[in-house]
């Protein structure tokens, strides 16, 4: 069960162009494509006909036919054509979703379509702010969304999983505040006088020990933004500091598999060279994370209802964002039992 | 569920001899071999014993040895043999089946024995006539039985996923009239004055716009021959007419995979190139149906339960295909339940 | 279900060590290693925090350390750190597994820990005994263990599985006799004057008949112990007999997976060439065997529902070993009812 209401990152932008790119969004197949003067466009990825993926048919202009018996649909998802046949019912159509271009991303919009409000898109400028230098990647993982979300409200293991890039025990042994601000949670770590890790050496190179922290905000159901900044211990020289933003858009695939957008960007050390050190580290620890998610999905798995949970202070983050997504799961269904009753 | 009081192609005739060759059919595991004097045999292929598939034994004689702790069994099923043990039981026996040669294949009657009525064996003749030059083939293919008899039974789909070879615009955009003639279904297309396809021209060097028709017929289960019959446009001259057969013998497997008999037959143009020119054209226009066929079957399986298929004029021969076997089903399921009345 | 209260072996002794080797051992996940000083130790492996197996963890002395927020649990499963926490509540462990060292295995107890009682361990000495030169190895199969356990109880498979290794028409045609002592089974069977083997003809160059006999000892749940016994025929001359007994440590993996810990140990001919012909005829011997119980774990998955077992004289063996653990099941289930109403 997922958050339909809600806009989650379907692709990158450059991901789809004139031809059909089908992906599963919150366990539904999806084809999407651009028209010729590259609207997005997203369509249910079954035909209603004889349930042929659309994504196996082929562009006829800015409209797609199905590769099985030939039928025609618009970007609307209206049926236009069906051959031999002149009359076409209006029942003759494939769920349309609003796929709205931002921050070069797509988001898309799975629910209720009255309710798509654009200005409810995350804030993720930071893909594509003139005074930031982003890098970004997708991932397809083979674990439950939330398994990703609970990873990255709960840094603490970047000291074990990320120990040749990123992690530093600092990261486990300094707790994080967890608050709450409306639907919202936000997690803060300090790190005073720790070393930096390998891959902050590298990039940047400090030398000795650094004042680090870490300010991360999810906003449900399942988008995070780390802010992390670095100053060597005890100075202020704007030139020393690292500064960069974690943008993570996790979209529920199936029940069993997430895509995971990213992107990382600074506002520091223009040098081409530092953004792919910055791709580079971040793909390699983020691969890092694909094997420990996929593993621990493998064993929920085969342990299927004989697992339960022990928790302790760290799981605070992830914990607040699972008990507002349960929330607005259930305001969901509310909603469409309150619908039915008024139909 | 699968109608068993009928004739299946259970193999090509050259497919079975002195070794044991396991194959499923209606869901259940079958295994074929010939006598030393070529007499067909089909046998359950499951020791009933602890189960070992017999199909990995070796044959003694006509008899069939498993390969597990030694049991023997006989044609017709009976066990002749135990190790270290003199009274064999009556019950010791495995199911036996009907298993017919005829028109160079292998026809197996899986349900009630005293209904097995070799003249209701379909007329396949084409495959062994002196006057008709044969070529055929088998596949096994990922899907339930039915896509495939649905596939055959609108053969608009030759527009899109034949294009390269036997499809034209033609046989989509012409409407088929559909008859029942008791339980068969007739399926017959007129496409005047349409260009040659691909393959055709190859064939028989057709030049300009040619009068086509096909004309299927259906018989319950699953068969399904088509007559094919081009002309130039306006002609009847006899050297310049492209009729063949395809006799379509579509066996059930699994609940997702069936097995698919083939042959095209013509009477013109005794060129042994010609029939290699059909057998490839063939083997490469029914992989692209394999292709669609597995598609459809792996968005089925992955919507289960959310798949509701709507309908147009081109469904009309499936669709009364459907109720007729649909009907048949019903008959077996009540002759069932009555003989379990009755005794 | 599996019968808990039972030594099972989880690993030969030299195949765990100062790394973490993880096995499924009745369907639950054990990870295994050695402490600083040798001392075996078995834990449940799955961090209680969020799942993550320990055995992708690693060791920190004699602690093991969770590879995902690095959760640190002793041998005797309690949790010693949690970072950034100094408050560790008593409910933070892990189960932890009585594992014993004997005749060169590691024996496990995943019952009640207070019925653990060592001098239960089945006698196995023949694997470390000066008087004997055993060989031995471990095989992971796709089978249920039962299966297996059946394979070793009724060795007439021997003429059919193995004719190329230890098997003649003797061992199917020479019935055995069954009897029960307590909850053990043994089945004899005396083949005078019956053709060597291939192996053993080429192991200790018989040429002619000989008196053979196999004494098989069956001990619940699922420890067989063969002996084997040949001389010339007629002959009591000691340096033509040729004796060895086959241990086999039966464990259930998964439902449908187990691991077969064998050894093959003789008295006589401490030829480390024949020592190595033994080895290497085993593992012919067992891989033979893999492939038939893999076979019938296919097919009986396949078929489920749909299987009813005959039975006849040679399934004695293994027909009473199935009734002991089917009664050792129901009284751990009735001990689980009468504990959990009293407490």
């Amino acid at each position: 069960m997922f958050v339909k209401n809600a806009w989650y990152i379907a692709a990158m932008a450059d991901e789809v162009g004139r031809t059909l790119k089908q992906r599963w969004i919150l366990d539904e197949p999806v084809v999407m494509y651009r028209t010729a003067d590259g609207k997005p466009v997203a369509l249910y990825d079954v035909c209603p006909h004889r349930s042929m993926p659309l994504s196996k048919g082929e562009l006829l202009g800015d409209q797609l036919r199905c590769g099985y018996h030939g039928l025609v649909f618009a970007p609307d998802g209206r049926c236009t054509h069906i051959p031999a046949q002149t009359h076409i019912a209006p029942s003759w159509c494939v769920k349309s979703y609003r796929l709205v271009e931002k921050w070069r991303w797509l988001w898309i919009w799975m629910g209720d379509p009255k309710s798509a409000d654009e200005s409810l898109i995350p804030d993720f400028h930071w893909n594509e702010d003139p005074d930031w230098i982003p890098t970004g990647g997708h991932f397809e993982i083979g674990c439950h969304y939330q398994l990703l979300v609970d990873n990255l409200l709960d840094l603490s293991h970047l000291a074990f999983v990320h120990r040749t890039t990123i992690g530093t025990d600092a990261v486990a042994e300094n707790p994080a505040t967890v608050s709450r601000e409306g639907n919202a949670v936000r997690i803060v770590r300090s790190m005073p006088s720790c070393p930096a890790p390998p891959l902050y050496a590298k990039l940047i190179g400090y030398s000795g020990e650094i004042d680090r922290s870490q300010d991360i905000v999810f906003t449900p159901p399942s988008q995070v933004v780390i802010t992390s900044r670095s100053v060597p211990k005890g100075s202020n020289e704007a030139d020393k500091i690292l500064e960069y933003r974690v943008l993570n858009g996790i979209t529920p695939g199936t029940k069993s598999t997430c895509h995971h957008f990213w992107a990382v960007s600074r506002n520091c050390v223009p040098d081409p060279q530092v953004t792919k050190l910055f791709h580079e580290g971040s793909v390699r620890a983020f691969s890092e994370d694909v094997t420990v998610l996929e593993t621990q999905q493998t064993m929920l798995d085969r342990m299927a209802g004989r697992i339960a949970w022990m928790h302790y202070n760290a799981d605070g983050g992830g914990n607040a964002a699972r008990v507002i997504v349960d929330k607005l799961l259930k305001r969901e269904a509310a909603g469409a039992t309150e619908r039915a009753a008024m139909s």
